[in-house]
């Protein structure tokens, strides 16, 4: 038997990759793609990663890009409301957003120079029972259809059975970058969000227009316009979004030199919201687990998608050193338990913050927050310790206890206010 | 509202209200007995402190008896199989044993001299709803009948409906402490279990003789036998079983001075091993949590008790500094989990090793340490962290491929033999 099968080369499994080659474990990493094949791959993402995934990549020694980025420092937030909210919270350590095909590639890279062993090739569900003979255990943590699949939802812990938000996201040239450098995070109360994110890519600095459409609001059309049919209306659409939506953002624009930075740097698609199984028993008897977005996948209003796959790396990683004596029930179930943890915030909090209208004690937050910078320093903060957010606003009585204890009067809205506010 | 209510003055309870105190929480313990009652009434427990327990009470600052009673060095182990197992493992650090007829009304006055409220007298379930009003959290550390009922059993993690050993227990003289200094741990195939544990009491040194019978089996006439009906019979009663289950004990027995300490330090009973749900929702809508033996009670076989409701405490501790906004179903929930996460292994071995005939895999594992030393020392050591015997005993193919990691085949046992083994 040869140690650990690691199946996906996303960040949950090349973290927990490293992590055990750190620690002398076998492992082999069985990836889709080579890597460059995913360095001009079409956009897979647009992920930030938070202290908390940064102090990890410093432990792996895979922090390469500390020099050569700007860190982003804070949120400068933005709320459409008929007073608009425009502030600043900041991050007590900065993190940084990195296109995953600058980081992913590199990481795989790393891993084979280090002695690691990675097999290429797309892996099916069928293929996991003569794997899972080779190797003590296999984790599944990327894949599609069928090799997810194995893993069952679990009903309680995912409400959304259709997407929540339809996601246009892409790379632009001609954004300048905020100062101090940060993400612009605005809301446009029932038509969606946007993530104005200082990104790195393979050829140098750019920035995102995330945008998060609520299906039904005025935003929802942006899925609709296809960038390989009219590049020039395709620009056009996602500036007057701008202008319509997210006014503030266009001050960081100049209209001549804005452009998608390269054609296959937008990405179209929406998520369900879905919490699987850690582990699934195959035919054979043998266990299997999931990680990463295979085992819990958010929609990334929140951008936690890197930071909990990177999470749940090391608690796998951990209980794989600690235990690993025969990869049981047990084992899986108690590995389940210890990521679901930390990512069973992560969910909460994420699924909350979707709807539409925004619970009036997340508005309550906001406004605090645009007038007390201490309150928006810990918020931003806390996107690289969930929890920390999660209990405050995980019901009204919790976040009346907690501006409570700042000698904060938790603001009156009135009813209009917080059923437009999305 | 003022601060956190501690219902019970056990380890659970009084840990739980230094933890807090150093950490400058409001709390009030509600404690059924004054210290002074405490050190007359009759023998609680007999119960052990490992090294787990001993490193958060120096971080308590309330270590006070280091100095002044012999450490728990190791085990002897003694099984009284055809050809008889007689052999020592080695506690990494040590623990050690006090009456906590000592410890608990000592701990209740450095609360109490530390500027922390003691309320004394008995609490009723019917008080809880009143006692809620007044604190932002009710905890319930002991109790009796009703309090502890609130809370409900959880049938799935709770094999048993009835008691699985009939225990006498008490503190003896004329005992002479083992060489290194430690507990011998004996067990009778079928009949039951001894601990002769190096004890300090008010007045002394003394030893333990806790006989754990097996219902049915030829230790179980030792509950019929009272101590105040005829002290002398009771004594020669216990000598006699020790005779005829654990003749190595009487090596340390000077027959001219054994006796028991004192009248009240004799305590028979038994315990049906119950996990409870850790919180309740009173009718006010208000809730309370239970801690230690309320939420989990086992028997004490494997001298879990202490260490398992010290740990609870700090768990506990920790959760109200780290949450506490409010003591909501949420926080409930994740510090129940948080407690439960150590507590589950602690029952799950101990409802293990109860078992008549004892598992194979543990005989065999009794087998292997009473001729490999370093396996005797690990299984010593781990009464500290029981997630590493239960991790290594939860199933025959672990055991396995714990002996096959050391080089071991694990020896194969003729099926009497376990058949014999309790």
């Amino acid at each position: 038997m040869d140690g650990i099968g690691i199946v996906g080369g996303g960040i949950a499994g090349l973290h927990l990759a490293l992590f055990l080659q750190k620690n002398s474990v076998p492992v082999t990493v069985y990836a889709e793609r080579k890597p460059d094949e995913v360095r001009n791959a079409r956009l897979l993402n647009t992920a930030a990663h938070w202290s908390n995934t940064r102090a990890r990549e410093r432990e792996l020694n895979v922090n390469f890009w500390d020099d050569v980025h700007t860190p982003t420092r804070c949120f400068h937030f933005y709320v459409g409301l008929p007073k608009p909210l425009w502030f600043r919270g900041d991050h007590e350590q900065p993190g940084i957003c990195i296109d995953q095909r600058v980081i992913l590639p590199r990481l795989l890279e790393e891993f084979e120079s280090r002695g690691g062993n990675a097999v290429y090739g797309q892996v099916q569900a069928t293929d996991l029972d003569g794997l899972s003979e080779k190797h003590d255990l296999i984790v599944v943590s990327s894949g599609r259809g069928s090799l997810t699949e194995i893993f069952p939802r679990i009903p309680e812990f995912s409400p959304y059975t259709r997407p929540q938000r339809l996601i246009t996201t892409g790379l632009y040239d001609g954004i300048r970058y905020t100062d101090p450098p940060g993400v612009i995070f605005g809301a446009s109360p029932g038509h969606g969000e946007i993530f104005v994110l200082p990104y790195y890519t393979l050829d140098g600095p750019v920035a995102t227009l995330f945008f998060e459409a609520v299906p039904g609001g005025g935003l929802e059309h942006l899925m609709q316009v296809r960038y390989d049919d009219d590049p020039k209306r395709f620009e056009a659409t996602m500036l007057q979004a701008l202008k319509d939506h997210f006014p503030v953002v266009l001050d960081y624009v100049d209209k001549a030199k804005f452009k998608v930075h390269r054609p296959l740097d937008i990405l179209q698609g929406s998520i369900i919201p879905t919490v699987r199984r850690a582990y699934a028993r195959l035919a054979n008897g043998r266990y299997v687990m999931a990680i990463g977005d295979v085992h819990v996948v958010n929609d990334p209003l929140l951008g936690q998608g890197s930071n909990a796959a990177s999470h749940a790396a090391f608690v796998m990683g951990n209980a794989i050193l600690e235990d690993g004596l025969t990869y049981d029930e047990r084992f899986c179930r108690q590995t389940e338990a210890k990521m679901w943890a930390f990512v069973s915030d992560v969910t909460e909090w994420n699924n909350y913050m979707m709807q539409v209208p925004l619970p009036m004690n997340a508005v309550q937050m906001l406004l605090v927050a645009s007038q007390v910078k201490p309150v928006a320093d810990a918020f931003a903060t806390n996107f690289a310790a969930p929890r920390g957010n999660w209990n405050v606003l995980a019901t009204p009585e919790r976040t009346a206890a907690f501006l409570h204890k700042l000698g904060i009067e938790p603001p009156v809205l009135a009813p209009a206010e917080p059923a437009g506010a999305g």
